[in-house]
């Protein structure tokens, strides 16, 4: 056993507050690292508010981590004390099942032990990476190089791999226009991936601000949502929508976006049923489908790939002090993209 | 011009009832056909109701036309008089754009032309196939078998390709775990092609005492959706479900039955927005997906397996003068499966 600051919610409707809690033991298949920079994702609020669903308290969020190696299990060949490592949403998961054997442990058939507000395959709580340290299994550990910014990279564990793995699965690549919605954490990394793999990118956003910044990211043309007759040139236009947005919003505008067999893929998790009108999908043999972070096999690719394109996340380093004034920032989408504590503060 | 009788609805508010209308002249690439049967589809209903959006009346429905063809224009080359010949949902497009040049005129970009309550490319009012004869131009007049019983051939024109298409689109066959929500009309038929195609199909019904009937139709398994413990016990079981129910109906729960990766494709049209929980597609990388009728070349393709595999429709023959009675019995779902109209009874 090991203690680790955190920052914790005592209950759904406390603050963040400092506290302490006590690791497991490095086991012999364990690697244990100690973090240095933690992503704040919208996700993370959504959970200890209870917004989507009841949740285990005290609550330590957290689950874009990047750290140093500081032990590993007798049993441990993939990782050394002293390498650069990082964890993302999941923890564990049954290994076995037909989605864990095809590398898709997000959708574990026995369900897969999620970073934090879970409970581990022993009865646990999982506590996240707003803390000084963390004990994983190694096959949920990721490799990280040095080449690029850590504290940047940390994003790319949630945000990165939950744009990069719908973008792979549906084979987008060149001669694909594309579309993202809102240009958040989530979808500035979409902007990157899609540009990066050869598509022609399109931002849509309900803020006219943003059309420089989605330039300066690599978005060869933006549509401010506000304006109807914006959207209306570009009915019909787009091969794929990916919707980073959490917040309600107009699932039958976005679909009359799509050409014919198009689709829109949902990454974002607003709180309320989406309403979708049957001839917004019959008409043109339209798919509205989600998708969920990505295996771990596959975040590896990811990261290998950033490392190799020198892709990272667009940050703003905070002091974990400031965690909840970042919240509101957040809500408020006043963020350029993403929020990553400097876990160095709580140390 | 040619005298036709009708049935016809002269506002959104009265019955069907006899009517008298003008066909055009046959043009030098028309076809005009002598109706002998006219299936009786739901969305008939539905549009004389406008119920999905404002009608043009008087209007007269039917797009599963059958009949023999009387007169050809000069330049016809692939249909001769006396031969058989069916008419769907579909009487013209603009057979130019994309779309259209891919065989898939129902999404012709430029709007297609349907078979009733629409208006054609020169302005007029289309007239569909509760009357006695139509004039179509060849490009969408479909050959019909003389091996199959005529009548129950009329519900391919729209039932089957409705069922087949999506079917085919999706390259359903051996090995996939098929669902078909709903034993109406679409579903029988959507049960057949399943069956036909190699399939192990499943039928989720509301109505217990539907179960026989599945597995008479060639269903390998029924689930009574009424009843908890039968869903439960089929969750995320199925590569593929049909969901071809135009009822209000929770998405979210046939969601829960697919399996990761897998497709729920609607071809019903219920009348109120879908309501889907986010979770529902993200969990499990699902995808809910809209199809529309098929083309005109897949329409063919449907016919001719339809015939080389003896697959007709099962149907109830009735008088037009029944056909309010058989709108109310269609409601409750109690047709087996089809009602066709004998249009002799309208001469």
């Amino acid at each position: 056993m090991s203690q680790a600051h955190a920052y914790a919610a005592q209950s759904p409707t406390t603050d963040l507050a400092p506290w302490t809690l006590e690791r497991r033991p490095v086991g012999p298949h364990d690697v244990q690292i100690d973090i240095h920079y933690c992503g704040v994702c919208h996700s993370d609020l959504h959970q200890i508010r209870n917004e989507w669903f009841p949740g285990i308290f005290p609550m330590v969020p957290g689950h874009e981590i990047v750290g140093r190696i500081t032990q590993v299990g007798d049993h441990v060949r993939n990782f050394k004390v002293g390498e650069l490592a990082g964890v993302g949403c999941l923890v564990d998961s049954c290994q076995e099942c037909a989605n864990c054997e095809a590398d898709l442990e997000q959708y574990c058939l026995d369900g897969n032990t999620q970073t934090y507000n879970n409970l581990d395959r022993q009865g646990r709580p999982t506590y996240g990476g707003y803390s000084t340290s963390i004990v994983v299994r190694e096959e949920f550990v990721l490799h990280v190089s040095d080449k690029l910014n850590l504290a940047a990279v940390a994003p790319l564990l949630c945000a990165g791999i939950t744009t990069y793995s719908p973008l792979r699965h549906w084979n987008i690549g060149p001669g694909h226009k594309v579309a993202v919605v809102g240009l958040g954490g989530l979808g500035h990394m979409a902007v990157k991936f899609a540009v990066a793999f050869g598509a022609e990118v399109t931002v849509l956003s309900t803020s006219p601000s943003k059309e420089a910044d989605a330039k300066a990211l690599g978005a060869h043309h933006f549509v401010a949502t506000s304006d109807k007759d914006q959207t209306k040139a570009v009915r019909g236009s787009f091969d794929f929508i990916l919707d980073t947005v959490s917040a309600e919003h107009d699932m039958n505008m976005y679909l009359s976006l799509l050409k014919t067999d198009g689709s829109l893929v949902l990454v974002g998790v607003p709180t309320e049923p989406l309403k979708v009108q049957p001839f917004s999908i019959i008409g043109g043999r339209k798919t509205l489908a989600g998708s969920s972070i990505g295996g771990i096999k596959e975040t590896q690719e990811m990261l290998d790939f950033c490392a190799e394109h020198n892709i990272t996340s667009d940050i703003e380093l905070i002091d974990i002090k400031d965690v909840t004034a970042a919240y509101e920032r957040m809500v408020k989408g006043d963020v350029r993209y993403r929020f990553v504590i400097d876990i160095a503060t709580l140390k």
